[in-house]
């Protein structure tokens, strides 16, 4: 039987330890490609490159997956691994591991869940992963059994058309994780403030800061499952339609 | 009565005819405040600037309203104006009007929508606008009285907490506007294609071209109102969760 062919690829580039633990754990499951961006593209949402060009290296990293660092976006490493990369179609993609949480209202800032998405765009099924821990040194070995297991699910059974999942993983030890909540994405949001500086030539800037406004106590929201100590998985949709809303708007608009 | 308070934002820049014209729009509704980005950000989807730091002047254009241009994306024009520009609530936010289609899956790589749900996010009524074409020198005029009507509905009805308007305009003239249809996001993707050059120094590299492919002929579907010449107006939102595959996600996962 063919080994399953798995794509990889990530937001925070392609030498981070995120991706290098998240290549690890596939290269036990099947064939590894990685297709990734060559510096760092955290918090640039579902961007594209349209307006400029891309290039791309193979390079050589341990281990026996391929590796192609690419100068562009994690929506265009998808783009660009299924067009000239890949000779055949990937079974699977994986996105991360993210340094740091991509749970509740994040996920509509990620390049982590946008490349998942562009995936799932693509008709593939796909997965985003996230440790909710920012720092370069980050434990990620004490997910991989779980991480490997719902890849395995998902190979097995493929996820529907239209949805893709998310998943993120508490800053615990392997025995405190709990296990797998499916969630749903809590309502939160940040609560920004810019930090205003002056130049050395006079002039105002402003760096973003803020912190994040957990609003939803739901039991089965990503938050609730996180501070519990369960990993969250969210299956989550790119047709963004509020269907429930449709016939209100109707009457609202067109007056009948 | 106090004239309601209306942010104005889109993603080509403060100075691209598409704003202009939705500026002019709006001051015959309401008080107007215009932060835009100082550049073009299209495709840029909904980045934010985390890892560098933004700028802001106010700048003078025609017109009653006050015009601020942000060193950043669409979404941090919101947030900026939202925290250190304005110093009451917007009752509305509208974002465009955009030069090109934001219709179907477009609305997850675009800043103009991105600026939308930044709002949306932060609890206000918004509405993104884009025109089926991509020229500077395109006819923003033919929609004014549906654009207008339009902002004025959801001034006098708030949009529920969660949900902003995704509005797409034909290139036709007034008269050839058929109304105005409540849609849904059309299943569609783009083709991609990876058109590949030679630098002068011999190294390779590609630009991303490709088709739009709709799949989804619909009645309802937005690119079907669009084709046959309404104005398209998706209610769409920031929850991405799919609900529906929550139970089977359950059984595939912890199987239960």
């Amino acid at each position: 039987m063919q080994k399953p062919l798995i794509l990889v690829t990530n937001d925070d580039g392609i030498s981070a330890p995120g991706i290098r633990n998240l290549v690890h754990f596939m290269n036990e499951l099947g064939e590894v490609v990685v297709v990734a961006p060559d510096s760092p593209q955290s918090g640039k949402g579902h961007a594209i490159t349209i307006n400029s060009t891309l290039t791309y290296e193979e390079i050589s990293m341990k281990g026996p997956q391929k590796d192609y660092a690419v100068s562009g976006t994690p929506a265009d490493c998808v783009k660009f691994a299924l067009d000239k990369i890949m000779t055949r179609k990937p079974d699977i993609v994986v996105s991360g591991i993210n340094h740091g949480s991509n749970s509740s209202i994040n996920v509509i800032y990620s390049g982590t869940m946008s490349a998942a998405v562009e995936a799932g765009v693509e008709g593939l099924s796909s997965i985003g992963f996230s440790l909710l821990d920012f720092g370069w040194d980050a434990n990620f070995m004490e997910g991989k059994p779980y991480i490997q297991s719902i890849v395995e699910k998902v190979l097995k059974n493929p996820l529907p058309e239209g949805v893709v999942l998310n998943v993120n993983i508490p800053n615990l030890k392997k025995e405190e994780i709990k296990g797998i909540k499916i969630c749903k994405q809590a309502r939160a949001k940040w609560e920004e403030n810019f930090d205003e500086r002056v130049s050395p030539h006079g002039k105002k800037y402003y760096w973003l800061t803020g912190y994040f406004n957990n609003m939803d106590d739901s039991e089965n929201a990503d938050e609730t499952a996180l501070a519990d100590g369960y990993i969250s998985v969210v299956p989550i949709k790119f047709d963004l339609t509020a269907y429930e809303y449709m016939e209100r708007l109707e009457k609202m608009i067109n007056n009948r």
